[in-house]
Formats: structure tokens, C-alpha cells, sequence
């Protein structure tokens, strides 16, 4: 891949540094643009605008192929820890994760303003390939469109994946039981902190930076050693309590947390602190809540926190029958306190 | 489907008509917007974020799986013939079927800037749920975000399609040969003459209608009849030039095409005088060329023709040995013209 290497780069045939309308036009400047910025980094050289993919884990049968979509127009593009690329391979990486899906392939289609920066394309276009190579997937086909000044914010990437669910595995949040136990894979809320800090107008200096990441790997090793483990979520917009009551509901059971357990920092603690906002409900891009049954949770613990995706898990509450759809914390002070579904938004344009 | 039926809709959660921040906030704004508007069309009732699917086609050995995402964000979102959701629908469709895939799931990604009209939404949505249903595709998972007026323009669809491959077809450009013909499945440009008249500034009044249409039904026929046919394209963004000139250089061979043979509807060819377009380089949204060998053209033309899609079929064309990558056309007066590869853009946000 050009960017990463030391190979000098190729005499650039786009002039200018800056995308110009004529770049999303169908002709030569598109084609140009893409060759330069996309091509190189995304597709096996040759392969055509449709991506023609095989796969043995596909054929098993029994096998399920996964199949999930997502939009990034998170603002700003870059901040500490990520930017729209990482977090859109990431995003859909986790997406397919959390269901029990292998992810294979990638795709990935750009929205970009006439005078967005080429060589923030170029930033953004190499921070996914190397999240893509981290999590073992491949960005296997992708578009590009261009609108006027003004009718998008610099760049929005939409990816889908495409993932396979081998056989006998059917997590689902239905399949949760009476008894059994959460586990979160790392501290809450970094992600929504430092978007947060990053938008210029709240004059916040932390050294938080996003946890954004892929999850696949830390899910198969946890599935191997917690084999009966029910469901997973990642806790992206809207945080852990969004996450947490939807399993509520889809599960027909309460949901316990305990305040004392959750794991947080102080520096996240502090933002939320001064703005008013509840960590609960801040977006997480690398955090997922797990729940397993009470017998796997040690073995489910230990392998997350073999990893470095899982250094910070912890066990954070259990299902509980009655009260279906319900989710309340224990709170520091001995107390109980319903932790309700986010209604309306805490952070625009967080992922 | 809710919005199709004369079933008395249900009351609206959604407060107001028009979309807020707080529905992208990933809370029960969110939650709210996308059973209302979304869910009900695309999935199937109770399936989670992530769509999983199994089809036997896949696990055919020789068979592999076609995977193509494309952003639109066409202006205006709604014209004569289509909108962009069913835009969204055919482009995505397309792609897979001139690869020569069968299309099976699709997903829908939307963008949609704050103040968006629900109603506007409704419309979209159940154009792509009418477009799918036609084409026997499934949209089968989605995605929504919402940016600040002024950072999109009211909505952008992204689509991504998986589709199998059928053991032992393999169509690309690369295997076209010296003396193949030419086909059209029908009149070319309607699409991009109808954006440009739908835009308000042009003062255009024509009968035109954009030819946004899924050809899927129509490669399996065209297959079936001509089982060697080498490649096809849809003539989208670029037009029926930029297509042409991507598979003369792909083939390594040099195209010739008679002017006298394109098929052009007299509004076409007004609009362009007028404006001083060519014809050849205006978008197609159901428009596909298709290379056989000379032995299977009539079959060909003859199996597009008895479909509706097929209509105004015409060959006009052939491949050549020698000037590699070269695309010419015989004019009406008998002289030859170079059929170059667009430069910059005729027609911004043509889709």
C-alpha cells in the first residue's frame, strides 16, 4: 500500500490538492481520484468495480452469512485515538462481531464536498487499510460521489460488511436468562469524552483519546471460553444504558447494574462531570457488554482480559426475572436508580 | 407494507414532521424515527440490526458471492421516473447484475440533514421498498444519521447488494473479442436529461422521464439466450462514452459504434442542442451495453426485446482488433468521430 510504505510516491495527475466537482463527475478526473486515492489501498490490483468473492467458511452448512450497514459523519473527522475511517471499519467489524459473525469483507462508499482536502482522503482512505489489516478483513469494493460546497460536511464514509456466523452459533439478546451476567471489555465512555474535547468550542483539554477498535478478535476468544455465552452489544450511540435496555427488552427480563463495578476513569468522569452528561449514555466505539451464564463468567472474564482489547473487563451486573425490560444501578450510595433509555440525543455526530 | 396499503396509519410518535438532532442520537428519538419510517418496510419483523441470511445458491460449488456499494445523493431527490431511493434501488441492482450476479439482499444507509421532511422520507423509503419488491431483492438491514442543517441536503441513500454468481459465468470485459457486437437494451439518456430538466433553473419543460429502472430480469433472459455473452455495463455517471471506453481498454481492443444506430429520443437530442451536451455522455439509471459474439447478437437483441426493459434494444456496435482502448463512432454523415473518455463532469449529483 503507497501510503504506508517508504516507496516515493507516484507524480500525483490530480491538480490540485483540494476535490473539485468534476471529481465526481463519471469521467477521467473520477477516475484519476480514484485510482490515486482509493484503488491502491482497497482492491486486489485488477479486480473490478464489483467485488466476486469465495469463501469455504460460507459453504458449511449450517453457516449463516451476516450482513449489517453503517453511516459515519462523525465531526470532528479526526480526533484523538481515530478518525472517520478507523471508526467506520471498526463500527462495522463490531457490528458483525457482537452478532457472532466472522467479518470478511468490506465495502465502503465516500461522500465527499467539492473542496474537501485530498490529502484528508488520503489520511482517512489509509487509516482504514490498516484497521482493515489489524481486524483481518478486506475493504473489497467501494464508491465515491461529490456534492456542491455546502451539501455534506467534508467527508461521510458508509460502510457494509459482509461476515459469516458458523455453525450451532445463535447469539441473541431472546436467549438471555434469569441469573445471568454482564461483562463490559474495557473502561465506559473514552469515545464520547473525546469527541467532546475535540470539538473546538468546549475549550476541554484531557488526554483521553477514543476507544475505537475492532472487537472480532477479543469475540472469538471469548466465545471459545464461554461457549453458552448469549448475546453482545456494542454500546455505540447512546451508550451502555441504550444497549443494556434494549437487551432488557428483547429478553423480557430487568437488568441490575452496579455503579461501584463499572469501569471508568477519572478524566471521563470529570467531562461528565462539568457538562452535565451521564457516562452511561456516552457512545463507546470499542466496548461491548457480553452476557453469559454465571457458570462461563469467570472463563468469559479472563479470556477478555487476556487480551489487550479486554484489559479493563469487568463484571457489571446480572438479568434478573420480572420487570421485563427494566435496567437499574445500584448506586455508589446504596441506592437503586432506573437507568432509562437516552430520549433524545446527548452528543450529535458521534459516530 | 404500511405505507402502500389503505390500512388507517398508526399515530405517530414522531413529534412534528420534520426530522431533529435527536433522532440521530441513538436514543428512543431514534428508536422512534426508524420503526416508524424504517423498519416496517424493510425488515422482517423482529429481525435484529444485523440481517442474517442463507441461500442455497452460495453454497453451489463454482458459485460466488458479488458484493457493490453505491452512495446517492442525486438532485433533486425526487423527478419524473423515480426518486432517489428507487435510484438507490435499481444503481445497486445493476451493479450486481451486469457482473452477471442474481441479486439477493440489500442494505439502505441513509444520511439525513436535520429539518429533512418525514413525509419526504416515507416517499423515499416506499419507492425502495416498491423498486425491491419488483426486482425480487430484499432489503434486509439499514442504518440512519442525522447532521446539522446546512452539513447534507435533506437526504443521501447509501446501498450495498449481495448477489451469487452462478458457477461457470464469468463476465468481464477483459474477454471481449475482436468482431463482438454491440447491444443496448434501450434509448439512451433519458435519465440525465431528465435531471437537468428537473432542476429549476434550466426553465426545460419536456416529457422525459429518467429510465431508472432494475435490469436483473433482464441479463438472466439475455443470458439464457446467449450463453457466451462476454460483458456488460450499466451506462451510468460518464454515460454510454465512459463505459464503452473503460471496456475498449479493459479488452485491449478498440470499439466502434454507428451513430445511426444509437437510439435517441427526439427530447434527448432537443435538450442536448439546446445545452450543447452530447448524448453519449448523459447518465442512464436502467441502461445497460452488452458484448456477444456475432453468432449470438440476434439472439440477444431478440430476448431483450420481448421484455419491457427491452423495448427500444438496438446493437450498435462492434469490437475491433487493434487501437487498444479506442472508441470511435461512424457520424450520420458518414465521417468518424473519437468517442473520448469524459473529462471533468457534464452533470453534477446526476445520481
Amino acid at each position: 500500500m503507497n501510503m504506508v510504505t517508504s516507496v516515493p510516491p507516484k507524480p500525483s495527475r490530480l491538480r490540485g490538492d483540494r476535490v473539485t466537482m468534476a471529481h465526481g463527475g463519471g469521467g477521467k478526473a473520477m477516475r484519476d481520484l480514484i485510482e490515486e486515492v482509493f484503488t491502491d489501498v482497497f482492491l486486489p490490483p485488477g479486480s473490478e468495480d464489483q467485488a466476486r468473492l469465495t469463501s469455504d467458511a460460507l459453504r458449511e452448512p449450517g453457516a449463516q452469512l451476516a450482513f449489517t450497514t453503517d453511516s459515519f459523519v462523525v465531526a470532528p473527522i479526526e480526533f484523538p485515538g481515530g478518525d472517520i475511517g478507523k471508526i467506520a471499519v471498526c463500527g462495522t467489524v463490531n457490528d458483525l462481531a457482537v452478532g457472532g459473525a466472522k467479518p470478511l469483507w468490506l465495502s465502503a462508499a465516500f461522500i465527499i464536498e467539492e473542496g474537501c482536502e485530498i490529502a484528508l482522503l488520503h489520511r482517512v482512505v489509509a487509516s482504514m487499510k490498516a484497521e482493515a489489516d489489524k481486524a483481518g478483513v478486506r475493504i473489497v469494493t467501494g464508491d465515491t460521489k461529490v456534492v456542491e460546497r455546502g451539501s455534506a460536511d467534508q467527508v461521510f464514509v458508509t460502510t457494509s460488511g459482509v461476515g459469516v456466523i458458523p455453525p450451532h452459533r445463535d447469539l441473541a439478546a431472546e436467549t438471555i436468562q434469569a441469573g445471568d451476567v454482564a461483562i463490559v471489555n474495557g473502561v465506559l465512555g473514552d469515545h464520547g469524552a473525546t469527541i467532546l474535547a475535540a470539538r473546538g468550542d468546549m475549550a476541554l483539554t484531557t488526554d483521553i483519546t477514543s476507544d475505537c477498535q475492532s472487537l472480532n478478535g477479543l469475540m472469538e476468544t471469548v466465545l471459545e471460553a464461554a461457549p453458552n455465552a448469549r448475546a453482545a452489544r456494542d454500546a455505540t450511540r447512546g451508550g451502555l444504558a441504550s444497549c443494556l435496555n434494549e437487551m432488557a427488552e428483547a429478553s423480557a427480563l430487568s437488568i441490575e447494574i452496579d455503579e461501584t463495578a463499572l469501569p471508568l476513569r477519572d478524566e471521563v468522569k470529570g467531562v461528565c462531570e462539568v457538562l452535565g452528561l451521564d457516562p452511561l449514555y456516552l457512545a463507546n466505539e470499542g466496548t461491548l457488554v457480553l452476557f453469559v451464564p454465571e457458570a462461563e463468567a469467570d472463563a468469559a472474564l479472563a479470556a477478555m482480559r487476556a487480551r489487550p482489547e479486554g484489559q479493563g473487563a469487568a463484571i457489571i451486573g446480572r438479568a434478573k426475572a420480572g420487570h421485563a425490560g427494566r435496567v437499574t444501578m445500584k448506586t455508589l450510595f446504596g441506592g437503586q436508580r432506573l437507568v432509562d433509555t437516552l430520549v433524545g440525543e446527548q452528543l450529535p455526530r458521534i459516530c
